[in-house]
């Protein structure tokens, strides 16, 4: 690494971050070399790995060895994966033989399995090894590659996972004890080819700091830390996130999304909602009668459709968030749905009221709504209650029939649920009108 | 603790997990006696604060002290927070005197602050120990209270923050030098009052598995360990993501949430999309005269405003998302406008051809439209395209003037777009309709 003075117009690592998405690769590089040498290494592993690609691909290739060998084996191969791929052989080319081998195993996991997430190397103890001995062990290890030691684990000579220590539990125990007598046997671990958010779950559940990734003979492979899980967390949310808002996850931030891919993520859900939604225009030719002969019924067709949806759309974010953080299972759907039928009546009597109430008053005010206000005012109001228990109801049970169906709950987008409720809002409020205004309006 | 034999209808710690939610405090409490004495701890400590504390009140008072010891000060503080205040004494009472003092100076911080979320035992050392003498005294910290030992704080005899060694780096000095002669000065350390989701960013932004508090002469105060990070997160996230659906963040897991104070979490929310709904039926009226001369436009009016509405919530939380994860910055808001207005167009241009498309293939298929379907469907193809932009820039723009004028930019939910974007809807269709139809229908 080449070492600049620090000059004048040097950013501070937090100012350099913040600048960084809208830095040219020229930019960057200067950026980052002006930084002190104390923090360039911290700088460098806070990066995402596209943007530590990016860097180090900009760098001379005498230059480039020192920060690919910082990064340990499960974060190349993140950057490795985030590269063009005729950009792969100059990244894995300044690794020694072994360390390559290591991140080529990492490469041939799904990048959203334990396998993916895990870092080969770990902390390792024998059974028969004396308390004394294995922190000494420790110790050596700690000076060449492995650098979480908050657990060692105990591996018999096949590398199968027979127990495991905290660092807390060996400097508790006497020295002169085995470890065998002191491990915890009943180790808590995951498949190498269990799910990342499943992996999330079981950080979740226990309190660990790292979780051991094992094959199907138990053999240890490696280990998960909770700092990953923390970006899994961040990702799942934001998936979840940008699918309740009715389009498809965008895997990457806003500005690093070329402008056709992302007309094609936001395309095809709003595709979908249209031709949906284009039923509302059928059902309205159902009823272009009723509305010729009381146009006054239009007025108020977006706000009783709309509040469905609106009712909906709450039902359904609160339900696919309970299920992502298994608040929920599927089974408690009757639960919910008695829940959010008594919550969806409530909600639709308040404003039902409110809605006949503003029939009324502008009728008193402006005799907006001719001899039939009071008939028309319980048509809003009614059709109101009806369209929010059933935007409540089908917003919070459309969730659980994905998830039984085998698809991603958090498909059940509120855009989704609100095309869903305007056509069946316009047949309910249709229906009361027809019986409130038959033989008057209609 | 009172160890029960394990019979035969003992639940596994994983099934116990997943059925808590339902089981009544008696089951609860049978359940968890039944666990194996080896499990029962990280079964208790995997459990909630608020299930924690139900947990520990179930047990006869002998019971408890096992329990409440067993948990640093830092869970003890939220679970507190989580018992009623008539409890507390009945927890805090099972504690000696030293841990009683650390949890009520938890207790003074708030909740989502950096103190309220620090664990006040720390591994300390200080900067004249040699290396080996450091690692001798860690051992006996490690002994006595303190759980976390990846990192070794450096502290003056002011408490002051004067560096930090990994263990790794303790691991790797060579065994005769000063601590002052490896460590780390350049720490980088969050201030009591910091707020969770800044510390949650700054842990994104580095790598680190532990981080100091410190007040404002640097003195440190305790850690937050990135597992706590985890949960704040997965909280940040929900509350961000109730928000999106249209509706005040609930705080707690769905079936913890009574019904009346779930009405209100909703029905706050959805008032006021209705009250701002109401401007439809009011816009809707100025143009009662247009729709009882051509009531086959009123067919499509469900149609063109959820259209709007679905690309404003796409792009709204699109961009409420990016802030919070500070992929983009408030001065970002120009770029984002511009690439949302070339969006908006060429989804607009898809779903206006689509539209226009179908006004003429029923026109073919049933002469749905009369004589002027050709203009009808040029109608609703343009105020399409017109409603597709107006939506996607008021969606992405509305978050940065929220966040810009000192609101939450969550609360610029997808429903709360929708029904922004329905009554400059219902303008711009009708302000089509009238170029398009004047002479003609109109």
């Amino acid at each position: 690494m080449v070492e600049s003075p620090q000059s004048q117009n040097a950013l501070s690592p937090d100012e350099l971050h913040e600048a960084w998405a809208v830095l040219s690769v020229d930019e960057r590089l200067e950026g980052f070399r002006l930084l002190p040498a104390a923090v360039a290494d911290d700088f460098f592993l806070g990066l995402s790995a596209r943007e530590q690609g990016e860097l180090i691909l900009s760098l001379p290739p005498a230059e480039r060895r020192t920060w690919v060998r910082l990064l340990p084996p499960d974060d190349l191969a993140d950057l490795v994966q985030a590269v063009e791929p005729e950009q792969v052989d100059a990244i894995l080319s300044q690794l020694d033989d072994a360390s390559r081998r290591e991140v080529n195993v990492l490469l041939a996991y799904s990048e959203d399995d334990a396998g993916g997430l895990m870092n080969p190397r770990f902390a390792r103890v024998r059974p028969d090894m004396s308390i004394d001995e294995a922190i000494g062990y420790l110790r050596k290890q700690a000076r060449e590659k492995v650098e979480t030691v908050y657990y060692a684990y105990v591996l018999d000579a096949e590398q199968r996972l027979q127990g495991v220590l905290s660092l807390r539990q060996l400097f508790q125990a006497a020295p002169d004890k085995r470890v065998a007598d002191v491990m915890i046997r009943d180790v808590i671990t995951v498949a190498e080819n269990t799910d990342q958010e499943a992996v999330s779950r079981t950080f979740s559940e226990h309190s660990f700091m790292a979780m051991p990734v094992v094959d199907e003979q138990r053999r240890m492979k490696g280990i998960v830390t909770v700092d990953d899980i923390v970006d899994v967390v961040q990702e799942e949310a934001t998936e979840d996130i940008q699918k309740v808002g009715g389009m498809e996850a965008l895997d990457a931030p806003y500005f690093d999304v070329g402008f056709m891919a992302m007309l094609k993520k936001r395309a095809g859900w709003l595709m979908v909602l249209f031709l949906g939604e284009m039923l509302t225009a059928t059902a309205m030719g159902y009823f272009e009668h009723e509305i010729a002969r009381a146009v006054v019924l239009s007025l108020f067709i977006p706000l009783i459709i709309s509040s469905g949806g609106n009712s909906g759309s709450q039902a359904t974010t609160l339900i696919i968030r309970s299920l992502a953080l298994s608040e929920m299972r599927l089974k408690d759907w009757w639960r919910v749905a008695r829940r959010e039928l008594s919550t969806g009546l409530a909600l639709g009597a308040v404003l039902g009221v409110v809605g006949f109430l503003r029939v009324m008053a502008w009728q008193a005010l402006f005799h907006s709504y001719g001899d039939h206000a009071f008939l028309i005012g319980m048509t809003v109001g009614v059709s109101l209650v009806g369209v929010v228990i059933f935007g409540t109801l089908s917003g919070s049970m459309l969730p659980f029939i994905l998830r039984r169906v085998g698809f991603d709950p958090a498909s059940a987008s509120a855009p989704f649920v609100a095309t869903l409720v305007d056509v069946s809002g316009l047949v309910i409020y249709f229906t009361a009108a027809s019986l409130f205004l038959s033989g008057t309006l209609l």
